[in-house]
């Protein structure tokens, strides 16, 4: 302690580099190594964690938080089990994703690298902690932690539990710093040239605030104002099955629906049409507000504002004449996550999948299906309303960049005079084709493989 | 006109949604509609030009800013034959990235996309601004441009014949905007919200006032601090030459040799170690600089400090006990851009390749060869020394993002007791899948087709 900001974030750069450099057992061993730790520590973990549930519970905190600062019985060990199956993981650095002949002799490949280091801000939840730092160190990264306040005696219980495993490793202890304090959380937002990546994992209110204080990328959605548009081919039935989806699986998830948009053919043709739908919603408890047309013609209260993310069993239904409308209407008030067409036309389902601008667009789907697990992406880093870097759920290639590694045999330019360029795309190296041979990558071979620690990670989560 | 540049930036959106909902025909249409266009206003355009240069001459402009001012005979024919050439590239948008089945009848592809509304501000070089909006046009970005004040003339003609051809085609004027004067790009760097990306195309200290003063992202380099290493086992020859092109090709790269990192198993070896190395640079008329260590052993002037871009001849030589000393020198010193090895010793290349933490690291080859066109990625973007999105030489694809489609028959997710998952990866579309078997995608294949427009595109920059 004693080290500023930057100075830790430097320390947590060189000492993800010892990580990175170590071979893929070794960083797989690290992780046993932290699950055993873990494991022989779950007294002294559980000790702590009743000291931050008991200063908690004289705060009066609400039981909701209580709930889930708590570590249940079982909770080290599926921690530990969650680690080892991050170990299990295949590598996901170095591997190849293109290869060329640039010239005789010389070729030229792209590999995945670590992104380097990451400050990662979680809520109240300490079983985050864990979780983290495996798939950072499964993946070369440094870490920067920010925890809840709440929860300060068991993340700092764990934080040493696991970086007390580095040293043996070659690792410098301060590869994963536990940043203690607000202030020390905005010194690190002024650190866009030593932090790649901040990943706020909480509520919409954090990752605004955070978007709007740091140049640092941030990987994350500030809200998620969904749409579902009824094209005039809508099976009503299913419209209303998958509106009811959406909007009440989790009303608070940012994949939640909080627009219904209806084909004006659909209005006034009672059970064969909105009415079905808009009946289902009611029946499971939605309050239907109307947009400017649908509050007269249907007589609903008028909804908020065109673009209102709900949180709760609150809806938006609005008219429109055609799908040109519906998507003018999710450009101009839709946040760019995810929004579905229900309709048994299939041109006009390809139509809306090809003009909606948005990271996922469905069709015939509950947009609830947006989230990195139900995308079989391996592990859920967040999800995206940036357009660039990674868009839309993210799984653990949000945590890599890519280097370009060149060999040559005395290859010169010499005003591009002195070599004669092939540009020639060469076959992967055959242990690594098959890995990558589509742009997810790795990720998505490994799905089933992390399903325990998929489960692990999604109950940190909030959704 | 009359427009705030927010509007502005809101109607470029606007229009290339229009741009992105045409066919890939219609694209290149409307790209071989603009270059019939320019040879058919060929004698409008040199007329502008020359009241460019007129002004210039009177304003006693740099001789070398007057060159790259004026539209040489010829130009326009080559502008319209990159212009068609573009039109001939593979289709970027729509194509498959990744296809999964996510559950029995609910099917996830993953799809590029445009990147949305991109700044570039580029110097004073007017024939820039047709081959950006080509490459623009044809990703289905929309665009604010800024060019040089020395060339106002000449890029407001060349921006009103573009233009001028996209209402043929459905797509709003706006789809390009020409952004006049310093106070509209201070006001356009404050639009986070509605630009994705800034490309400064310039010098570093353009890049560096862009990057200090917006939060959109960046793509570029501020500065190109690039490393040679000379192992005990480097063939000194070999070494000699490389150094001597890394340096001397183009001294105000981004990828010229900055420092020399030598041995100190090749100090005093005479001409089978270092001085075979020095005699070359000196000979090529470089001037040698010492870091603090070769500053005594090798007599030579202190360089200005560790970290230095010359951006001349000069160069810094410094001593290292080992590899190790040599990859935490660069860590330390270096921009992340390019680093180089040079060994007989297979196995010392692979432990720097793997371990040098740079976009590009390089074993026996000249620094030099980080370039897009080198690298064959079939145009050049820019060259980024960030981390996330795009790192190193970036192609076309640095203009993309992604979309994730999926495609249901009513599925639903009901805490996940809905469907059942089984994240069953498929092969990509038989039409696409070999345009895309490696993360590079389909900049690679099309490198030789679109040669001419890469000559021309380059032509335009300065390197």
């Amino acid at each position: 302690m004693g080290m500023s900001t930057r100075d830790q974030a430097v320390a947590a750069r060189n000492a993800s580099r010892q990580l990175q450099n170590l071979s893929s057992e070794d960083r797989a061993a690290l992780l046993y190594a932290i699950a055993d730790a873990l494991e022989a520590n779950e007294d002294a973990i559980m000790r702590e964690n009743e000291k931050d549930i008991a200063a908690a519970e004289a705060a009066d905190t609400e039981s909701h938080l209580l709930n889930r600062l708590k570590m249940k019985p079982g909770k080290i060990a599926q921690l530990a089990a969650g680690a080892r199956q991050i170990a299990d993981m295949e590598e996901p650095l170095g591997r190849q994703l293109s290869k060329m002949k640039v010239a005789d002799g010389l070729t030229l490949e792209q590999v995945t690298a670590p992104l380097g280091v990451l400050l990662i801000i979680f809520e109240s939840r300490p079983d985050a902690l864990p979780q983290i730092a495996s798939l950072a160190i499964r993946s070369g990264n440094g870490l920067l932690l920010k925890g809840g306040k709440e929860a300060a005696k068991t993340n700092a219980i764990l934080h040493q539990i696991i970086v007390d495993c580095m040293p043996a490793f070659g690792v410098d202890r301060e590869c994963i710093v536990l940043v203690e304090g607000r202030e020390a959380v905005s010194d690190i937002l002024a650190l866009h040239d030593v932090v790649d990546l901040v990943i706020p994992r909480g509520s919409n209110s954090l990752v605004s605030y955070i978007s709007n204080n740091t140049k640092i990328p941030v990987l994350g959605h500030a809200d998620g104002v969904c749409h579902m548009y009824l094209d005039p081919n809508a099976d009503v039935k299913m419209a209303a099955k998958l509106a009811v989806d959406s909007k009440t699986d989790y009303p608070a998830a940012c994949n939640a629906l909080e627009t219904l948009l209806v084909h004006k053919s659909l209005i006034g043709k009672g059970k064969d049409g909105y009415e079905t739908v808009a009946a289902a919603l009611v029946a499971a408890g939605c309050t239907l507000h109307g947009g400017a047309r649908a509050e007269k013609a249907l007589k609903l209260p008028a909804c908020p504002a065109p673009r209102h993310e709900y949180g709760n069993l609150g809806l938006t239904v609005e008219i429109v004449d055609d799908m040109d409308q519906a998507i003018d209407y999710i450009h101009a008030n839709g946040s760019g996550h995810t929004e579905c067409i229900i309709t048994n036309d299939k041109a006009a389902a390809e139509e809306f999948l090809r003009r909606v601008d948005s990271a996922c667009v469905f069709h015939n789907a509950s947009t609830r299906f947006s989230d990195g697990f139900r995308f079989g992406l391996g592990a859920e880093v967040g999800i995206s309303t940036s357009r660039i870097h990674a868009r839309g759920p993210v799984g653990v290639e949000g945590l890599l960049t890519t280097r370009w590694l060149c060999r040559g045999d005395g290859h010169f330019v010499e005003k591009d005079t002195g070599v004669k360029y092939t540009h020639q795309k060469l076959p992967l190296d055959a242990n690594l084709a098959h890995k990558v041979a589509s742009g997810l990558g790795w990720a998505v071979g490994i799905a089933n493989a992390v399903h325990l620690g998929l489960m692990l990670w999604k109950m940190a989560t909030k959704k």
